[in-house]
This record gives C-alpha cells, sequence and structure tokens, in this order.
C-alpha cells in the first residue's frame, strides 16, 4: 500500500523530535514525552493519520482550557494479584496506557492473564498501537477505550449517549505481522465523517442520522450535526435488529463497562468531570499454559490458509503493516494544512519549525 | 414479552425430569447430567428455544455417529496462577463449560481476574448461560466459544471458514437483570436461517450468499446450501469496508483465536479432528479493586439513564429476562413436532415419556 498524495514527506525520526520538541515546550517531562512521542509517530507510521501527529491541535485545545495535566504521571492506585487500576492523574493518555499495557504484560507473564483499568486519563491515540505492544512480545493483547464525545445512540433511540468506543486485539503468528484488529463499534469513527466533509464526498446512506432519525448525506452539515449533538453515528450492524444493530449496541455496552465501569471513569456526556476517560488493557502469556509456541502456530495456520485459499482476502493489521514498511523507508506524508498548524503551534510554544520534507 | 403461541407449555421441572432421564439412559454420569439439564432448561426458560432442548436430536445424532463420549467427565490439563485449560475428553459442552466459568470465578476470587481456556469440547449450548453464572455471583463474564459448521467467509471471500464464532458477555447491575450480550459474529446465527425457512418467509437481502456471491433469499435453498457449504452467512456489519464488514470479519477472528489458538482446538472443518471444539471463559471480581459494589453502580447508571431518557431503548438480555419471568410461571412451550421428536428418543433411549402440559 503506497500514499496516491503528492504532499511532502516527512522521516519519521524528524517528526519526532519536532513533536518532542513541542511537548518538552509544553512542560512535559522527558521520560513522557518519550512515550507519548513514540506512540505518536509510530499510528502516522501505521497510516492512522487521524491519530497521530494531527492530534497536537486537540492537545493544545484541551492544555490551553485547563483539562489536560502535562505534568501528570500515571500511577498505580490498586494491585491485586493479575488486576490493577491506574490514575492516569489527568495527564495525555499514551503514558497511562503505556504503563498499564507493560504492568498487564508483566502481570500475565506472571498469572498467564492480567488486565489493567485506567481512570483520569485523555485521549491515548490509536487502540491498535497498544495491543501491538503486547503481541511484538509474544502475548495476546486487548484494549478498550472510553471516548470524550457522545455520538452515538442506543438501539431504538436517537439521543448520542455513547461514544465510538473502540476496541482492538492483537495476536502474534509465526511469520510476518501479526493479526490487528482496532475498530470502534460505530458503523465508521468520526474521522471518517470529518475526511468526507474535508473532500466534499457525500456520506453514503446508513452512517449517520439526525435526532429526527433522518439519514444525513452531506458531510460537511452531519460533522456540524455531530459536534453539536444533533446527530449520530450508527451503530456496527445497523439501525435495526434485522440488520445486527442490537449487536452492534452490545458491543458499545462491553466496552464502556470494561473501558469505564472498572476504573469509575466517566460515561460521555455525563457527570460532572466528562474528561475523566478510561481504558482497559488485557494480556494473556499463551505460553504458559499452552507452551512451545504452539498458539501463534494456530493462529498462523488460521490466518494463511485463509489467504492461500482467497487471495483477495485482507487480514486485519495487514494494511497498517503495509503502511509502516512504505513510510519508514519513504517518510511519512503531512498534508500543507497539517505543516501549516505544526508551524502555529511551534510558533505559539517559542520552539522552531525543525521539519523539512525528504530530499527538500 | 409473552410467547405468541399456542403451542403447549410444560413446566419446567417436568421439562428438566425428562431431559435427564434420557441423558441418564445414554449412559451419562448423574452430575454431569444435573449439570447439563440445568443449563439446558435455562436456556429454554430465557427464550433461547434453539440452544436449549430442542438440542437433543443433535446430541443422538453425535452420540450415534461415535462422535461424542458422555461417560467423559472435564479435567484441567493445565493450571498456572490466574489461566488454566481444561479438556473436554470429548463430552458434553455443558460440563466443561461450567467446569471452566466456574474455575475462572474463582480465580478471578483470589487474583482480580481469571481465564479458562476449553479443549476437545463439543455443542455446549447457549454462551449467555456461562456469563450469566458470573454476573450472578457479582462479577463480570466474557465468554467464547468456536462452532463446528464452516458457515461464515472471510471479507472479500465466499469459501465457509469461519464458524457464526459467537460472544457473551454480562455484568450485574444494583437493580433487577444484569446487562447480558450473547451474539454471534455475523449477522444472523444459524438457526435463524432455519426459522425463516420453517415459517416459509423471505430472508432479508444481506444475510446469506451462495459461492458466486449472489443474495440468496429463498429461506428453504439457502438453509440447504449453508448444510452444504455451497452459501456463507453475512459477517456482522454487511460484506464490504464501507458498512463496516471488516469489523465483523475482526470480531470473528478474535473469537476464534480466543477458543481456538489458546486450546489447540480445531478451527472450524480444518483439521483431522473437526469436532475439537473450543471455548474461552474470563471472570473479572471488580470489587476487588474498585471495592463498594462502585462497578454495579456505573453499570446501573450508564444503563438505566439510557432507558429513563428514551423508554423504547431496549437493554440486552432484557428480553430474556421477561421470558425466564413468564415461562418460569406459565410454562414453557414447545412446538408439536419437537415434543414428537421427544418421544421418539425417548423410545430409542428406552425411557417413557413423562412430559404433560400444564393443565392438560
Amino acid at each position: 500500500m503506497i500514499d496516491a498524495t503528492d504532499d511532502a514527506r516527512y522521516t519519521a525520526t524528524a517528526l519526532a523530535e519536532q513533536t518532542s520538541s513541542i511537548l518538552l515546550a509544553w512542560g512535559m517531562p522527558a521520560d513522557t514525552v518519550a512515550i507519548t512521542v513514540d506512540a505518536m509517530i509510530d499510528t502516522d507510521l501505521s497510516g492512522v493519520d487521524s491519530h497521530g501527529v494531527s492530534m497536537l491541535m486537540m492537545y493544545e485545545n484541551l492544555k490551553r482550557e485547563g483539562r489536560l495535566d502535562l505534568l501528570a504521571r500515571p500511577e498505580v492506585s490498586a494491585d491485586l494479584g493479575a488486576f490493577a487500576v491506574i490514575d492516569g492523574n489527568n495527564g495525555l493518555g499514551h503514558p497511562a496506557g503505556v504503563a498499564a499495557m507493560t504492568l498487564a504484560m508483566d502481570k500475565a507473564r506472571s498469572h498467564g492473564i492480567g488486565a489493567v483499568a485506567v481512570r483520569n486519563s485523555n485521549h491515548f491515540g490509536a487502540v491498535g498501537y497498544y495491543v501491538r505492544l503486547a503481541s511484538d512480545a509474544g502475548l495476546i493483547g486487548l484494549a478498550t477505550t472510553s471516548t470524550r464525545t457522545p455520538a452515538v445512540a442506543a438501539l431504538g433511540g436517537t439521543t448520542p449517549v455513547l461514544g465510538t468506543n473502540p476496541i482492538a486485539f492483537s495476536a502474534p503468528r509465526v511469520h510476518g505481522e501479526p493479526l490487528v484488529v482496532d475498530m470502534s463499534t460505530s458503523v465508521v469513527a468520526m474521522n471518517k465523517i470529518k475526511a468526507y466533509a474535508l473532500k466534499g464526498k457525500q456520506l453514503p446512506p446508513g452512517w449517520l442520522q439526525d435526532r429526527d432519525g433522518n439519514v444525513v448525506t452531506d458531510a460537511d452539515e452531519g460533522y456540524r450535526l455531530l459536534g453539536s449533538r444533533g446527530a449520530t453515528l450508527t451503530l456496527l450492524g445497523g439501525s435495526t435488529t434485522e440488520s445486527g444493530g442490537h449487536k452492534g449496541f452490545g458491543l458499545s455496552l462491553i466496552v464502556q463497562v470494561l473501558s469505564g465501569a472498572l476504573s469509575n471513569a466517566s460515561a460521555p456526556g455525563r457527570g460532572v468531570d466528562r474528561d475523566n476517560l478510561g481504558h482497559f488493557f488485557l494480556a494473556i502469556d499463551p505460553e504458559l499454559v499452552n507452551p512451545g509456541g504452539l498458539t501463534a502456530q494456530n493462529v498462523e495456520e488460521l490466518l494463511s490458509s485463509m489467504v492461500d485459499e482467497e487471495p483477495g482476502v485482507l487480514i486485519p493489521g495487514q494494511p497498517e503493516s503495509e503502511y509502516r514498511a512504505d513510510r519508514a523507508a519513504n517518510g511519512i506524508p503531512l498534508p500543507h494544512s497539517l505543516l501549516r498548524h505544526i508551524e502555529d503551534i511551534c510558533g505559539r510554544a517559542g520552539v522552531p519549525l525543525t521539519l523539512a520534507p525528504v530530499g527538500g
């Protein structure tokens, strides 16, 4: 998969250095900056442009509004056997997420399975990054997160009461890249509506409806309505039981319970503290109960037999892995508009713009 | 929810006694019979008619074909900290499922979280039964299972390579019945096609397609094709990425990896032992890390606020709970055709038909 864009490209190293300089200027400690930048740049490398460095604008807004404590470090607030709770202390979500997945992995290595719930967190980028920490170490990883904006209705309703509630899962294979599932439990994520609006494309019917249940296909109007809680994204499976909408509703509730109820994080748009995001991380060490690498062999057989039989089948995680290969070799394309935003952020933070395009 | 049927009704006790007499005559030990019958009757009480006593015909076939060891007892084959593997020893799945969920719950009470993978199992009825064992005890439960029949294609393919791969989740609330999600990861389960065929109803487009990708709406033809691997059920989210089909594919793979890869169970239709079904059970004790019943309070607030705001919203698990109230009071309706099947099974097992309708 090669980006079909004329946008100038920048090396991962250059983008990491620029991002670090901004976060350090904002007052973040060097250790949490390193963790955060690694997650952000990996996300851009993986082609998930909506959740990497383009989030700097949102983080700057949260900082300006005093809704984010950039000096905070996550800390373990309860730890019993194979399960722990981490308090993000209202810092950026990446350090809390990495601390939590790392702790869950340590617990899995001792107990076979480990889990960590996180409260008082913020946006942590792409969920897929965290589960890959597990599979890169030979473990199985699962992660879920609550999200800030109420954008999804219960099945049978039109009021936005749930977030897009993503879930991610990763399992190691014997050959090549791990299986990585990374998905919102709505039919599409919010950034998809934004992307269609930016491109002036009509939304497919079935993605978005207004509060009266009418289908919205104008992407601009839809994105505006989403922001003012005047529309909702359809649940995975659609808006009827016949099409499976009750299953998307069920999945969204599973994510909300795991991410919120276990750690007392807020439901989106509810309570006094709408910024109290919650995450849930689970790691399994298959080697303890199924030694000899058999689990990875089983995953390998399952996936490779599917592709051998039908070459058109795309295994989840494969597009991101192809993006990483291309972008690591050729650089990460940044739209000119994003580069302008980064330049403005540098200006306000008092750091120089060091980004220069590859071969530029 | 009251059954709109003229079928004669039978008390749960009468149905349990009849089912026990059959399983005992088949040679099952009394302790595994008691566990199996409890699961089967609870499933009929919950309105999940496809997975309760109506399964006796299939179990009798498996027994006759020598593919099921009714004398078997499940045993723990690996046990390390918070994770264990249980071998079902090719018995019916219910005793293995109950043993596994009970062990996962014990582990959760000690370690905060516990998981058990099961191999060499068979059909275990409705997944929802097992997660309710956890929530009835104040824990959060999650369970998945592989299924026997290849009935679902990978996204981008038309070859049946996956089962309907169900997942279930349950969390306790403060008031009333727990949240119970119990869903296949295909748009509908196989029994839905059978039910439409029995009623002579047309299938909605989008449920089933043949090997050339053509939509099948004739339910009889569809059910026949499913049996001969000439058709596949659509993934949750549909058959395109635009409609979210890649998410249903991802979920199906998650279930297959958890249920099969961890325990070396077979993928459907693959390997030498297509009867080696696998399950996965997870339990979380929220009290250890979030004491004072706060987690159940959080779930209660989440769900009751949704229904308060929009009374048309149906919380997953609510229909089954209403079925249980009605059927416990008024009996379980059995279609005449099922009663005839049970009578035939009794005849072949050499036990009397003791079932008599309520008030009959």
